[in-house]
């Protein structure tokens, strides 16, 4: 066992046994310097192995603070989905979700994927978004390069450092949206009838992408802490002829988990190994809560087997429809995929965002925003713990600003429809699932201003929850 | 015969003769009832017959003007492409058009489809881009509804009315740009496999979207007078199994002509009769140089069997990316198809468009433009005349910005290649065609200021095409 291992499990074990209660600070990593005797880099490594095993938790010019020891028995259950490719299903419950306007539709809208478009730290984008047409003339109202705009692809491959990518503009295309860049994603790498390997729960949008091509979903068990089994993963290699393995490694929409790095970089390997293609849905990681910010899978590959798919709709506005991808090695199928797509995309929104980033806003957003998701997602877990039946199940995320509940007994597309008499809006689990799965969950939303309406709105979904409950006590979650 | 028709062959005739030069005022409607002796709606017909037929151009509160007797000598021949189901290919050269930025590439764009983005028409929509933001707060930053804006909906329902087309906002659908459109029709129409029927010469965008589907094009022989040849499409319908017709019927790209009522009909009848599904690109139609605005082939159309495609990128500005559908009968899974291509288009363009379109600046903005085009038109048509071969074929564009030139003998691409070096940039017509016809062809765009710059550019392209020319004798468009 390397040192920093040792060390890490001797601060777990005081962590476990309650030596640092929940919010405690811990040690400065000088204090375990001297304590311990190992160098700044021992110690700094091992309290990265205690942030990755969801164990402590850095804040920036801060220090490291103990977590709840992973209550593993309120985490929602490590999934099992059908062990088999299925077709997708579902669309009704997605359009319901899709194709209301925000302008007419007055509901507090608890379960979907927005993020807080109120935040001060916006404003410079909001300007560039007025002002930019005055500077840049005829250029921004014409086509655009197909690729994306050179000064917006500079940009993105400089931020994809801070995962450790190393990107040249040329390898980044501008699409719109992560939704786009995930389509062309799929359409480049299968033909109807192919398996897609996914992690489970996952994005529903992409489950549609499979049900429009006529894909089908091999949905792979999926650990609320460490992501996709690794393990299930590579028996369904063996046994499927699977085309492409699509998955949401950091701060994964909907559990919140982050894969830890060893377990991305087993996954390239396992790729490798078969010969199979990785989509990896990067689009909430940099919004993670970790002192730095996570590896992408993307930067553990060295073969272009990995196509990366992203967009600014979670850190800055999905109403942009500014998406990015590197798309590897397929790089040139995949240009042609988004040319006859939509061509190219909208030139202003591409240049705002450049500007935006280039003046370092992008970053100092993410600081706050980041630090205002911790903060909302410690709140509401406390009103769901206040709210919310004791046998609840509730992720525990490490970044976005999304929450999954896992309710024993409650039917929640049932639990939706009721909440909508009340003006709520809650996302069914079953949207995140090829065959309606988890339908015992729900997805909430805890990213704009933890107002007493929103607690009054918790409290609501807590006490209905409560009332729709059949009470078989197979669905405890300490049974599984 | 009906009455109206033998008054149009009456005048027709006249014009024939040389009782009136091309740009003659023609006899008022008035004068046409007193002369002989019809009602005002019989001479009115009359004129629209002779309209149609390319005879005579109505110029809006002035009367009708004789038109160069469809001078069979200059026109482009009707084009004979081959008579089976071919791949696409040309990718190559498309991208070479599609990949440059118009901020890096500066030679003078001559043959791209690009408007006047300078027109002074457009400013009420530049400030509502500006300024819209503020008023609508948030919601234009989040998810717009996967439909589209209901108000973008009202007002293109509204404007469709102009081509006799009755529609419902719920009946459209927002797109990312017009190709976003052809690309979901095409895509809920077919197979990878399928044959898919198209003009010709046809838009590269709407051939790339085959290929990249695995489509095969049946390009049907074209008069660039009267478009689609109906009787070759009838054959082909019997001999293939065609999926769908794919055309621009309507201020053609890159022919220029207006498809005739009649046939207009006649098409719809024997799609109706193949039981097919017709893809109407319209995306040039509110450009059309007649009086009133031609109908759509989706106006003849009562069972939801025409897919109607367009955006504002050829009206108002590309950049914004903001297009619109009607796809009839199929609206269902068109919308599928829309929320996994891109989900729900970006929300602050559509709205400022809404409102542009709102206040009545769209229809002040065509009329201008439409006057611009017109006049350019004539000014690149004697440029032409100027400094072109004699043997040169050219269209006489009844709408839009676009002309096409046909150049014995005279290798397109390789004059492309050559003007690159004078700074020159312009389309070779094998861009228009599966398997790289036209090669002696090119597409000219007349859109922006007719400057001396333009005309010197005009006199290059000229000079070096008369230099490219290979003399060989069955190139001669009268041998045809
Ligand atoms: C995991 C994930 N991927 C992709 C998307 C789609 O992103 P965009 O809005 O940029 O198309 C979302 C949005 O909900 C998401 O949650
Ligand atoms: C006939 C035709 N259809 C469709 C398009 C694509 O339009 P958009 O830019 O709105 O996607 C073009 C653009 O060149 C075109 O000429």
């Amino acid at each position: 066992m390397k040192r920093y291992d040792q060390v890490a499990q001797a601060l777990a074990q005081r962590i476990e046994q309650g030596q640092y209660r929940v919010g405690d600070r811990l040690p400065s990593v000088r204090a375990v310097c001297r304590e311990l005797g190992v160098s700044v880099s021992t110690a700094q490594e091992a309290y990265r192995r205690l942030e990755e095993a969801g164990l402590a938790e850095a804040r920036p010019r801060s220090g490291y603070y103990a977590l709840p020891v992973a209550r593993p028995e309120t985490l929602p259950r490590v999934t099992r989905p059908a062990q088999r490719p299925l077709e997708v299903s579902q669309w009704d419950q997605v359009l319901e979700l899709v194709a209301p306007s925000p302008e007419e539709d007055d509901r507090l809208m608890l379960g979907r994927g927005v993020p807080d478009l109120d935040a001060p730290s916006l404003r410079p984008l909001k300007r560039e978004l007025a002002t930019l047409h005055r500077r840049v003339g005829t250029y921004g109202l014409n086509y655009d390069s197909l690729q994306g705009s050179l000064a917006l692809r500079r940009q993105v491959a400089r931020l994809a450092t801070a995962s450790d990518c190393l990107l040249h503009p040329d390898d980044v295309l501008i699409t719109t949206g992560c939704q786009e860049a995930l389509s062309l994603a799929l359409r480049t790498l299968t033909e109807p009838g192919d398996v897609v390997a996914v992690d489970s729960p996952s994005f529903y949008g992409t489950m549609q992408i499979l049900k429009a091509n006529r894909l089908k979903a091999l949905e792979i068990p999926t650990d609320p802490r460490t992501g996709i089994s690794l393990e299930a993963l590579e028996l369904a290699l063996e046994q499927w002829p699977i085309k492409a393995i699509q998955l949401t490694p950091t701060c994964n929409n909907p559990l919140g988990y982050t894969m830890p790095e060893a377990r991305k970089r087993e996954l390239v390997a396992l790729a490798q190994r078969f010969d199979v293609a990785i989509i990896e849905d990067d689009i909430y990681g940099d919004l993670a809560f970790t002192a730095s910010r996570p590896r992408s899978v993307k930067s553990f590959d060295d073969e272009g087997r990995v196509l990366m798919c992203s967009s600014f709709s979670k850190t800055l506005m999905p109403g942009l429809r500014v998406g990015w991808m590197a798309p590897g090695r397929h790089r040139d199928q995949v240009l042609h995929m988004k040319y006859v797509s939509t061509g190219a995309s909208a030139t202003l929104p591409q240049l705002a965002v450049a500007e935006f980033v280039r003046h370092g806003h992008y970053e100092r957003h993410l600081r706050e925003m980041i630090r205002q998701y911790r903060r909302h997602r410690d709140i509401m877990l406390g009103w769901v713990d206040r709210y919310f039946p004791a046998d609840t199940g509730v992720s525990y995320p490490q970044g976005g600003f999304l929450l999954w509940l896992e309710l024993p007994g409650v039917d929640c597309v049932r639990l939706k429809d009721r909440l909508a008499e009340e003006g709520l809006h809650i996302a069914p689990g079953s949207l995140f699932s090829a065959s309606g799965k988890y339908r015992h969950c729900l997805r909430l939303n805890y990213a704009a201003a933890m107002t007493p309406i929103i607690e009054a709105a918790l409290e609501c979904v807590g006490a209905i929850a409560a009332t729709l409950r059949e009470t078989r006590p197979d669905h405890a979650p300490t049974q599984a």
